[in-house]
Formats: structure tokens, sequence, C-alpha cells
């Protein structure tokens, strides 16, 4: 694998980019020079990933005047005001608008070095360079950057593409297993969105992919990102299909906001936020039993749990659903299953199917 | 002028939109009618407007759930934090991302609630209603949308296009005088950038404009408006041409930034910017002395300051200058006329020239 680089171009218009995958790829200078046009970079990471490879990072951009701004970790960090924190460095260090901004971590540090981009001076470079699994199969693709409310999860952000992203599968060797898991929860969704032949191929490899074999994880993270930017191609910006993608984030959602941010991992809240889609599309019919347990037992085998916490009842999830950007007009909306490998955003359900899912899963506090 | 209404298109592909211009506008339920998508609407306003047009405006949108949110009158309000309250809001009443956000006031209150539509839920829709002259012929068009840092003005926004923009004259009519002659700096401007022909209409008729003449205010909106939409057409994210909107903006800003934001109206700054790029622009043998007074004349008798503060002197300005965003690589480029009516965006001057227009017009405290 060493010194393979995939190249994988998302086609957005002008706003087209590449995502480079393989290993030893931070280091490479060669990488990042065609999409720095300015002389300024700042790199935005957290505590745990810049005693990692900050150093790494930087001496492969040792041309440019390069500045850092180190985040506290965790999802509960990805405020307005954390983020302001990467605005006040751009001024403190006068950054002017060919600027770029490189997002050296997981999904949070993206989002939120993303959606500074996107914000200062009105938009500036973008590059990514995701050290997770979960942030390399998601966040490469399609855009999404911002921060969360107290009312809400990703309330706040832009849509904001990147010159590049860099994904380098060397960063997940020192992933613990619970970001692995996480990442993987976003890789069995694209298996059930739509491609039920990387579904199959996931249930010979998922113990493969647990072992970090590189080989493997390379070609989970292409396919992934190749399914993802597949959708988000046909509708930038959210219009309809792309919603898709949002199977078991809705369920997800809900249990992240009810146990509070940086409790559960997003990952772990969407692999039980699938399972309960899974059951849901069961309850209408769409789903025989069968398929749902080959859901519910791969969901398992990658570590992932299959039901929420205690504390969060029937009510209290539906309570939290509604506020999440997926209801319109107060119609719940949800990415459900018609099939193992074909998903359907709907609202044409009744709600008792629903609630039959929401008591089944939801459970008081103990 | 009753009842008679212009429409002037702005054309940016997918992204274009209708300004409409005439009297009685803002009671006119059939114009927003075509431009709101959902139920919800949430109307932006401050504590000088909402007494004067707030009830109108919801009367004319009562088939809709309407919510308001009124925010402190002034520049020195256009920060993170007031704008905070704008997305509180929206995340309080649970609206979801078919919502409306409608802007009516001034050019703060237009900025902070596009910046908000821009960024909640990654972008709803957003209606601009400008009840001042200066946000008619200047926010009406290009997008722009944001808030202050306090280490530099508009440091953090969006470029985020409204559905239409509804420029009713009569608002005018209750304007102060202070604000009225604030946004003849940026109709003055236009003249300047690349129409001399209206240059010379503002001469004949700046009396005319002061005395708020509605024939004459109305065509004044719509000639700045189609100027400023010719310019942003073909020039849409500032990469290049765009910059020539920011005629009198370098020096201006340098001033609000100096002086405090709220204490000089931002046209007033920008009036007296004009007459500091007039003075740089003679001091390179672009502009005759004839034609740098009779920039001068037309900037007074639009009652607007032609010199800045005391307070401010060369090395101040300097410095204030290094942290704008027309800032590339160190170079200052600032725009300035090659001749009367046709302007030039250039960092290719001697920077003693520069200095001589700073020592000129740069004052230390009294």
């Amino acid at each position: 694998m060493k010194n393979e680089i995939c190249t994988l171009n998302v086609n957005l218009a002008e706003r087209s980019y590449p995502i480079y995958i393989g290993a030893n790829l931070i280091t490479n200078s060669e990488l990042y020079r065609p999409h720095i046009h300015g002389q300024q970079v700042l790199i935005v990471t957290n505590t745990t990933v810049a005693p990692l490879y900050l150093e790494s990072v930087m001496s492969a951009l040792s041309a440019y005047q390069v500045e850092t701004v180190i985040l506290p970790d965790g999802e509960q960090f990805k405020t307005l005001s954390v983020w302001q924190q990467i605005i006040d460095s751009l001024l403190e260090y006068r950054f002017d608008r060919r600027c770029t901004v490189i997002g050296l971590g997981g999904g949070v540090v993206g989002d939120m070095a993303g959606f500074a981009a996107a914000c200062y001076q009105r938009g500036v470079y973008f590059i990514q360079v995701p050290t997770t699994l979960l942030a390399q199969v998601d966040s490469s693709v399609g855009g999404k950057t911002g921060v969360n409310h107290p009312l809400g999860k990703n309330m706040i952000g832009a849509f904001y593409q990147p010159q590049c992203v860099i994904a380098d599968i060397d960063t997940l060797q020192t992933l613990d297993n619970r970001q692995l898991s996480a990442g993987l929860a976003e890789v069995i969704k694209y298996g059930l969105i739509g491609d039920p032949e990387f579904f199959d191929w996931l249930e010979r490899h998922v113990d493969g992919l647990m072992a970090r074999e590189q080989g493997l994880l390379a070609y989970a993270i292409e396919r992934s990102c190749s399914d993802k930017a597949a959708v988000v191609a046909a509708d930038e910006r959210e219009a309809g299909n792309r919603a898709l993608l949002n199977l078991g984030h809705t369920f997800g959602h809900a249990i992240e906001t009810g146990v509070g941010y940086g409790e559960w991992l997003h990952g772990e809240a969407v692999g039980t936020g699938i399972c309960m889609a899974a059951d849901l599309s069961r309850r209408l019919g769409w789903l025989d039993l069968g398929a749902q347990k080959r859901i519910e037992a791969l969901i398992e085998r990658a570590g992932l749990p299959t039901a929420p916490p205690s504390g969060l009842d029937a009510d209290r999830f539906m309570e939290l659903m509604s506020v999440d950007k997926k209801v319109l007009n107060n119609r719940v909306r949800l990415v459900l299953m018609r099939q193992l490998g074909y998903s359907v955003v709907t609202d044409e359900f009744e709600s008792t199917m629903l609630e039959g899912t929401l008591r089944e899963y939801g459970r008081a506090a103990s």
C-alpha cells in the first residue's frame, strides 16, 4: 500500500476538488502545494491530534507562514464560542483573504475549521486533513461545516467545499477502538443507502477492518467517499436525495442531544439509529426480519451499540426528533429502508409505527 | 410615483433575484408571497425601525406564522453575540429549514439577518426590506452579510443572496438627515466608479435628493442598484473587479475602526474616504484638481464630512488600513480614480504618495 495514492474527484462544477487516499500522505508537501494560494496557513487541530501529527504537517508546510490553533477535543466543544477562537487567531495573525485554513483532526475539528474558513472574510481557502475514519468517510465529502447549539446539533453552519482532502490511512493506526467503530457506522450506512454489494463486502471484511488492515481500510474509505460523492454531486445543497445520507441520523441526533454531546460518539449514535431505522422499516413491511438481523449483526460486529442508553423514553425521543432539521411542516421525515441496500426519504408512514419503534427502543432512566 | 413598482433583476444564475423599488411596498402582501416557501417567518428589525414599520409588515404577512426579533440599533451592535440572538430565536421557535428570515431595517439589520439566514441550518430563505437609503443602494445588491469583530469590520460573514429585496421609498421619509446623507455617499460612489453621466445627474439633483423628492430618490436607487448589479454579476465572490465597490471604503473602514464603531456612520466614513481617494488620485496625476474639487463639493452638498475626525494621525491610519480585507501580501490595494467617473483597483503606487494623503488628512488628537 505504501506510496500508492488514490485520487477521487468530487464533481461540483467550479467547486470540484480531489480526495487523496493512501498511506504516509500528511507529510507529503507536494499534495498540499497546488491547493495553497497565499503564504499564510492556519492549522486547526485539537489536544489529542496535535502531539501525534502536528509537527509532521508543519514540517511538510515549512515553505509557508504556518500558525496553529489547538482546540479542546470532543463534540461538547463544537460550539460557537470555541469556534470564535479560530476567527480570533486569524485576525490576530492578520491573515488576509488568500490564507488557507487546514483542519487536522476528526469531524469536530473539520467542521469547525471549515466553518471558520467559510466565514472568515466571507470565505478563505480550506484543506481538510481528516485523521479519523469517521471524518475520512463522512466529512471528506459534502462540504458540511458548522457548530452545535444547545438546542440542536449542527444548527449553525455553512455548505463550504475544501480545496482538497488528504485522507492518510496511517493516522487510523492511532485511533482508539471506539473511534474506529464510530467510523464504521457511516461506512455501513453507505452500503445500506444504495450499495448492497458493498454491504456484502463489509459483512465479509468487518473483522479485517476492525484489525485495521490497511488495504481493506483504503478500499472502504474510497468506496464510501465515492458512494457519498455520487449522492452529493446530484444534490449539493440537500434539497432532495442528499437527505439519504441521514440514514440513522435523526434517531442518532436525538440520542446525542438527549444524553448530552460528547457522551456518545456521533458514529455510535448513528449505529444505534440505523438499527432503529431498520426496526421501523421492518414494522412497515419493507424489510424482512432476516435483513433486520443482518444489519444488527454487522453493527454489533463493528463494535457499535445497537440500542440507546437508558433515560430516553419514547416521548423524549419524539420531542428531540421534532427539532431536528429533517422535520418539515411538523411531519417527521426519515430515511428508511425499502429493502437491504436501498433506502428512501419519506414522511409517508403511520406515526403509530414510529411510536412502536420508539417504545421498543426507548427506556426511562433506570 | 404611488403604485409604480420598478423591478430590477440581479442576475446571478440560480441565485438571481428581483429588487422591487417604489412607494408603499412594505404593506404589499403580493410582493412577499412568491418568495416565502414555508409557513414560518422571522422578522429581524431594531428598536428604531420596529415602532415605525413592524406592524405594517406583520399585517402584510398575516397568512404566516410570524415571529420577531428586535435588536438594539447601531453599528456597535453588529457583533457575533447580538447575531446569536437571531439564531437562538430561530431555534426557540423551532423554525425548520424552509423558514424565511426577513431583515427589516438598515444595513446592520440586513447584514445580521442575512448572515443568520446563511448559517441557520446551513441556509434558509432570506428577504431584505431595507429602510435606509444606504441599505437600499448598497446591501440590496451583492449578497454580503456578516458581523464585525473587535479587530476589524465585516471580518465574519458569508456571501448569501436574498430571495428578493423590497426597497420602499416611503421609508426614507422617516430617515434622519445624517442617515440620508450617509446613503448618498454610496450613491455618489457609483457615479465615480464607472458612471460619469450619473455623477453629472447627481450634481444637478443633489439638492432635490436632500429634499427627499420621491421621483429623484427612486431614480437614484434604481440607477445605483443597476450599476452595482452590473459589477456584482460579473464577479459574485469578489475575486476581481467587484473590489471597485470599495471606493472610499479602505480609508472609511480605518476611520470607523479608529473612532469606534457607531460614532461615525458607515456612509459618512465612506464620504470622507472618497475625498481621500480623490486626493491620492490627484497626487498620482490621475485626477486633475478641478475634478477633485467637484467630488469634494458634491460630498459636501450631500451633507457629508470631507475630512476625518481628529485623533487619527498618519501612522494610526496606516496601521488600521493594514488589517483591512483589501490588503494582499502586505501591499495596500486601493480603489483609485483614473479620471472622473472611472475607477481602478490597484496597488501600483508609491507608498510615499499614500503617506502624503494620510499626512494631509490625518490629525493627532486635538
